[in-house]
């Protein structure tokens, strides 16, 4: 990479999942809106043919006049050849197809236990993990092998434990996860500046918080717009809607809306704990015992979230499809629009363009004093000229910390089982999740359906 | 002290907690059958009437001619007259009445939650931790001006908030406490011994363990006997009496002894866990969330175990204060049997006469290479001249340690909330307990009943 | 503190040690530069002549035209009135007369033990600690009672000694170090980027550093200009000057300058180790062995820098005392150039004007990975409202890891030293310091004479 | 194995370096002397007919009738013949040749650094360390791959370096490292009973001690005789030979044995420290800079200890090569007397016979709480069947902790050298023994011939 005049313009990424129909073209729209980068993409998807739409759509956005940002789309045919020379990895995959993601979801709702996402921990997590860490354990080889200098992004669920992998399989890789949720939790803050003190369109980028925790589980524990501690002005906020709930918009019920909220969960674990969960309720819910909030589907409506069903997705990803038709044929036009993810602020950091604090996933060097060491963890950290360097965040108050340590321990637990694939003991650490409270033959019966469901990605 | 031809006669040993009906007794006898050690023995107790009845009791078995272990038993006004020139303190006491023991146990029933003992952990082993605290602050503060050399030996629940309040306040204390909790689950590999193989007769002191978790949630690693691995034949024991329960005596049945279980939880533990949990069912249970165990009294009495009630303790004291009126009138004599207990065994060693192996509660250093440090742990140590040296006893599997973490955690939150008496964040740690699965609502309104039952112990 | 439209104006500042002849006219020219702030300066020092002298020239400052930053300066009585309801407390004492620094420097001289500066470690900053720590137990009791919540900033040498004496007495404290000699490090890279590569006039907060180590030993082990990696172009530097040394300005020799070095104690240990000291050469060469860079006047010359005289010391104080004279009455006016300090932008970012990435002294909490957790290390740190969050550096390579521990654990040691006042422990960590290469009956002797000529200040 | 009446007789113990001329006959002895042991010892030695003498030597003990541990002896073609069905590992190799070892002592001579043995620490022993890693690499495989659930015995030096490169290769390895010297410091206490109190023969094991720091630099922070502290008698024994030094026999002196001292290391040591060092002075010389106790011959004179010179090996040597003739023969009879070696207890306990706490070299766990994790260190252990549990052994103080540090930090980049083969790594690692006290150039120049010398081991 050569730095020239405030600029950077010869950056080789590889994107591996860079079929995406999603998330790739918020990063490509993005991407053509900053000036300051260019350079080359290389795509690589297990299905070429999503990748070979991106490229037509990437280079069709740099074909464009009234974008800055430059980019020559390549799709690759090899995980070799897309890392060979990469300065960036990206990481954004789907582990299997919906038809797993349905056991993961579903098959455990046979024995009571309810799950709002079903990615990240609870019954369907685990499995998910299952599957996706033989994958990591593959793209780490060949990033050891292929690009061992290159910085790695991951944006695949579950977050911890796929950054883990990677460092457990390379242990000197450069890689950080990065995850939005926390930004919603910011843009709630504006709301709320709003709604209290009147204030109206407060950027989220404006709100100063120190967030701590594992990724989906995390805590905000210090947060600050324009000098003011907006701690204070939360517990009113959550004592206000504690039993109403809140909605952003007079309009958008979380009702009709699969992924939204109305912040229930978030206020209630406010007036127990005294700190500001920095996540979507769907997401937080599933790291507790079933009588906290998916005790049953009427506990959940009054919790005011929804069950995501996996048919809902299967449904979106079809039009999603269509969209991506419409978009490699020129039918429509992305919309140059900032999306508000920090992906590209990161990467212009660590390029050397300008440093930045943002949140990120990485093990844990000591930045949450009171996590295990090695946990990947969520914190702030500065990113500069090649280097990441979490900021130490102190220690989680004992009764956080109790919640959080159980699922860091099922985190060291969970990627243990994937790697050694020793079945017994992934079932003891699958029975141990807090959400699987059944008798140990229960637990059995549906481990060993789950695993049945799954096989082909397993090899057990 | 004095070591001379292999005894040490001039010991000089402080009992907090003299007047006590029952243990003191034990304690006493085994004294008077070790000809190796002698000395004084000061008694001091709030209670100063049944110091004295111990006093009588303790010279009359010095008296006596078929004893060998001869002490002085004398009772002390003050703590401080108690302490100066004491080699070893002893403290063995009752926090509060069976007054607020009441509290601790049935109050929290009435939001549906139930208790087999209620002295360690769950919402009565909280409060009973928040009335000893005070105590043991000021005995730590009396240790610290008056006998800072001395060798301190707890035998009083909750023990790991006790022993660690003690470091808390005097960092440079001798400290450790005692439990026998162990010593039963031995006795249980011996009696499989006998039921499986037809050995007979195995001394608990062959079988050799390591032992690694908190007091009352201890977890035996290794078992040998005669360098025989006893955990293959753990399993096959645990499987075989899983649904039945075992008892240790034909004619001795769980239902009709409040301290007694068949250990269908210990086996219930081994096939999740894979590890021999080392302490009575009753302990055990208290330390889950209460799906587990507790549920309710139908679901206790399916684990074959009892819900000891504060009225069968009334009873039980009654009893013991008719004995204590016959042993001081002489109308009774103690036998001199070995108690089995270790304690005595345990000075021998810190005075110089034999080093020892045994289970020991400390804050951990390491011994428990996954538990935070600083936590009060049970595992073996090496007793030898004023000395206390914990071994190394590795990490607990991530299960374990899952479950183990979270009353570690909250072993450091209750201390801090004794300390501090910050009556908020007393609460969280109340209500961080596995036991405590009501509402924030409801939590709160069963800490106030309890904060006000146990009121005048607390100064808050 | 208010914060109004991106100004806070009625900011408190306790100033311990406020007659200071030379730092305080640099803060007070710095704060009278700055728009944003304003508020009070509460001046405290044991000599409140020069305090008062202090009063008039900052109230001179504020009442001139030219200058933004408006303050109002007081000289206050006690350390209770100068804390109570101070946001921020400033330390820059002097601990002890030039009598006691005669002692420190040249004392050991008598044994062949050569010190350049002697206020940092070697026998005169042990000995200096000695005298300081029980100051430092003062104020931090001080501040503990009456500004619990304000920030402290220390200046005071040594730096670590007295910023970990801080945390010691009160743990709760949020103190940090401020040491410009890093800042000098950064100007060496700027001038090396003329010199090597033609780049003129860059501003040494251009230079993106990352810092590890302990005070005046601390080691800088990235350096990016512009994206630039600056290590293999300070490997060029190191080599082309090694025998030669460098000199920042053609008019400027080291030896007219008791403060000056030319670089070879940096230049020698980037070829032994590969990072660059951030430090003046007399401030590194007191942290090793005496045949490094001390064994002799001879040798000191021939790596070419000065050992600083007590009297140099004391005609440097008679030209400040003369400047003091003339800017009270008025004759001399301050003139406003900003000093290159950060002390400002510090406070700034802590109000929550601008947050900030900086070098800081401050407690380890895993920022160096491999030194011992409490000692007072040197790093970066994010500052931001009500916050300083040190970054993570990273371990520190062995042979460098190797260095700078024997003097962390001599920081411990030197911390409990003057706590506990006990004379045969402060001799062992006395003679373990490397400088300290005697036998041991002359290292008593030397010890000895040193106690007895600061006795005064000890109480031992 | 099979444990039965309380003896196990079909113990597999493969012994690396089988034809050891010395050692290896110790062993023999000891086991033809134990009766509870027996089995086959399977002899592997790149010196083939070494190893084939030993088998006859050791066959031969075992058809005496006055011995009563019978062993079946056989030499062994391969590692993996040798190791295969191995219960126990013996690893007790000479690293490369007496020529390299010239070059380990002697080549630093011409820059003026002396070594008493120059197999430890110093640049001789880093250079051998050089050597033994990539050996001991091949064997750790050689032990993942065909005996890993044997437990493993180390004896070669330098001691700390070797076992912990077995760890490095295969983590899960049993090992540990055996070493008498600290034996040899009991026997001085032993001895200091009957110079000081009269107390006669008292045998070492009586006297129990604490030991804690890396091995041929341990120190013992206990030491207790029939419940009496050795301590204060030390001091008084120290004072009254620090000058004229101390011999153990009347007709015995340091001058006439190449591996006697007369302890005024260790006296010195205990007046700077008051700790009392557990090895020879020869040994203990070794690990300070040079103006302690090496400054050149005329000073090491003056601390009565010798400087072996290789020459001296090679004629011992000799000695020992005409005394296997002798045996082979038949012409010498062993003399079945105990040597005192402990190696044959710590199999006993291993196999469940009897536990035993002797001291050992392991990775650190904790043990020593303020060295490294990971750092192998020498402390006590509580063996038991299947078991190595080290005790926990406490803190150094201060001043000690930072001499020991910094070899424990070397430790660990001297490993990494070896197994990286990065030679400018090693070098910084072998500049930075306190020993090297060179400039950079010297120092280069030393370790580059050193290289040369040892460079057919090395292929670097």
């Amino acid at each position: 990479m050569r730095f020239e005049k405030n600029k950077v313009k010869d950056v080789n990424i590889a994107y591996i999942g860079g079929g995406s129909r999603g998330w790739a073209w918020t990063f490509m729209t993005d991407l053509s809106m900053d000036e300051q980068l260019g350079g080359t993409i290389r795509l690589y998807d297990i299905d070429r043919e999503a990748a070979e739409h991106n490229e037509i759509i990437g280079n069709a956005l740099t074909a464009r006049k009234d974008t800055v940002g430059k980019w020559d789309y390549k799709v690759m045919d090899t995980l070799q050849q897309a890392l060979t020379g990469a300065d960036f990895v990206i990481i954004s995959i789907l582990p299997g197809t919906f038809e797993e993601m349905r056991s993961d979801v579903h098959e455990p709702e046979k024995y009571g236990i309810y799950q709002s996402v079903g990615d990240s921990v609870g019954p369907g997590g685990f499995m998910r993990a299952m599957r996706t860490i033989p994958m990591y354990v593959e793209i780490a080889q060949a990033i050891k092998a292929y690009a061992p200098q290159a910085w790695v992004i991951n944006y695949t669920n579950p977050m911890s434990v796929c950054v883990r992998t990677l460092y457990e399989v390379f242990p000197q890789i450069k890689a950080f996860g990065c995850c939005h949720e926390v930004f919603g939790t910011q843009k709630l803050l504006a709301c709320m500046l709003k709604d209290l003190k009147g204030i109206e369109n407060v950027p989220r980028e404006e709100i100063d918080i120190s967030v701590m925790g594992e990724n989906h589980f995390t805590w905000i524990t210090k947060a600050s717009y324009h000098g003011m501690d907006l701690f204070p002005l939360y517990k009113e906020f959550a004592e206000k809607y504690y039993e109403t709930g809140y909605s952003e918009k007079a309009d958008h019920n979380w009702m009709n809306d699969s992924f939204a909220c109305a912040h229930r969960v978030k206020f209630d674990l406010f007036l127990r704990h005294g700190l500001i969960a920095a996540a979507g309720d769907r997401h937080l819910a599933e790291f507790f015992p079933p009588w906290y909030y998916l005790k049953d589907p009427d506990t959940v409506h009054k919790w005011m979230f929804g069950l995501t069903t996996v048919d809902y997705r299967i449904e979106d990803l079809h039009k999603r499809l269509a969209r991506s038709k419409r978009l490699v044929s020129g039918e429509e036009q992305i919309e140059l629009k900032p999306s508000g993810e920090e992906g590209i602020q990161l990467i212009k950091a660590l390029v050397g363009l300008k440093d930045k604090v943002s949140n990120v996933n990485v093990p844990n060097r000591g930045q949450v004093s009171n996590l295990p060491l090695g946990t990947v963890v969520e914190t702030n950290a500065l990113f500069s000229r090649d280097s990441i360097a979490p900021v130490f965040s102190g220690a989680l108050p004992y009764d956080v910390q109790g919640l959080v340590m159980r699922h860091a321990i099922n985190q060291e637990g969970t990627v243990q089982a994937g790697l050694t694939k020793d079945r017994d003991f992934a079932f003891r650490v699958f029975m141990n999740d807090p959400l699987v409270a059944l008798s140990v033959n229960d637990a059995r019966r549906l481990f060993d359906s789950m695993v049945a469901n799954t096989q082909k990605y397993l090899n057990w």
